[in-house]
């Protein structure tokens, strides 16, 4: 092709969109087409955040969240509850959790699930750091595994209590039931008959 | 939230890709978190790539394709014929064509096609400028229309038709048939009775 030089500035940019999640070849094209129409100011402000990101961000060396220091802002909170700790998957889960304004403990990132599928196995995830942290962390009384409700999510479930169980901790887990807004003929079979299962007291 | 700080920084990240087509704040924020997993040098020169973006490439004064010089490389090319040129949507599908290497003219890119829904009219697209560059280069003999087969394309077709038919060249349209591939009895209404009106002489 003629204008080979200015199209390998493309690919290259395509190449790395192409890395994202569920982006194939023609959507990392688009997007890099797409940046072409920014302006430049927004393109060097979305360059500099990307060369920032790793001196920027760093991983919590306790509970793998996200942090600009050595220990997250989380873990290093004074009110935040030291006795309960919540297990998720992703940091996604953490934002999505403290969206709701309702869980005053700490959490502890897998890094993912365990999912033989994908080839990824117990040592992949941060499990080792967990038992080590209550090991060493006497105050900690309660670990509610907040994992994703699938087959994956329900095989780590049950390592992590095995891992967990001589660790004097109580073990639980979200409650599974009919969400905000479904209609109860709509609601798989399974989450119907749990939420029948583990009704709660009306509240008026 | 106590790590505001480390995810004002997400949240950034996630704002830039937030304005990329079909990006929503979710998948977002999940293209944002998987670069957090690639390392520094990935980064570094993405970063680095968009910064120059502009500054390497730039619009071809004449098509309007993607250039690193004032005129691109394929319309400067002196392989290139100069009696047909291509009027395409954008530079995607110079990318498809040239792909296919079979053909040896150059584009005009009207950047879009006529969409009043989408508030994009005539004077949205780079169609004056085909005009003049028809009307001042007499080597032009032939307007290839490959547009999009969809009511707009219809219409931009047939406006361009209108502003270019006293200009002494020659008006075609890419051929509307049954795609490689494709199963006579899948093939809708429209399409196949245009390949049945349009039939060529049998090739052996």
């Amino acid at each position: 092709m003629d204008n080979s030089k200015s199209l390998q500035f493309i690919d290259e940019l395509t190449s790395y969109f192409n890395t994202l999640p569920g982006v194939g070849k023609k959507t990392a094209q688009r997007y890099a087409l797409q940046l072409l129409k920014q302006d430049d100011d927004f393109l060097q402000s979305f360059g500099k955040t990307l060369c920032e990101l790793k001196s920027k961000i760093h991983e919590c060396s306790i509970c793998h969240n996200l942090s600009e220091k050595e220990i997250c802002g989380i873990c290093s909170s004074p009110l935040r509850k030291e006795d309960l700790i919540c297990v998720v998957e992703d940091i996604r889960d953490v934002i999505a959790i403290e969206n709701t304004g309702q869980f005053k403990g700490k959490y502890h990132i897998l890094g993912g699930i365990i999912s033989p599928m994908d080839g990824i196995g117990p040592s992949d995830l941060n499990i080792d750091s967990l038992v080590n942290r209550i090991s060493n962390t006497p105050e900690i009384k309660e670990i509610l595994l907040a994992l994703r409700i699938t087959m994956e999510g329900d095989t780590t479930n049950f390592f992590l209590f095995k891992k967990l169980k001589n660790l004097n901790v109580k073990i639980t887990t979200i409650a599974r039931g009919v969400s905000f807004g479904e209609q109860i003929e709509y609601t798989d079979e399974i989450t119907l008959a749990k939420s029948i299962l583990n009704r709660v007291p009306y509240e008026s």
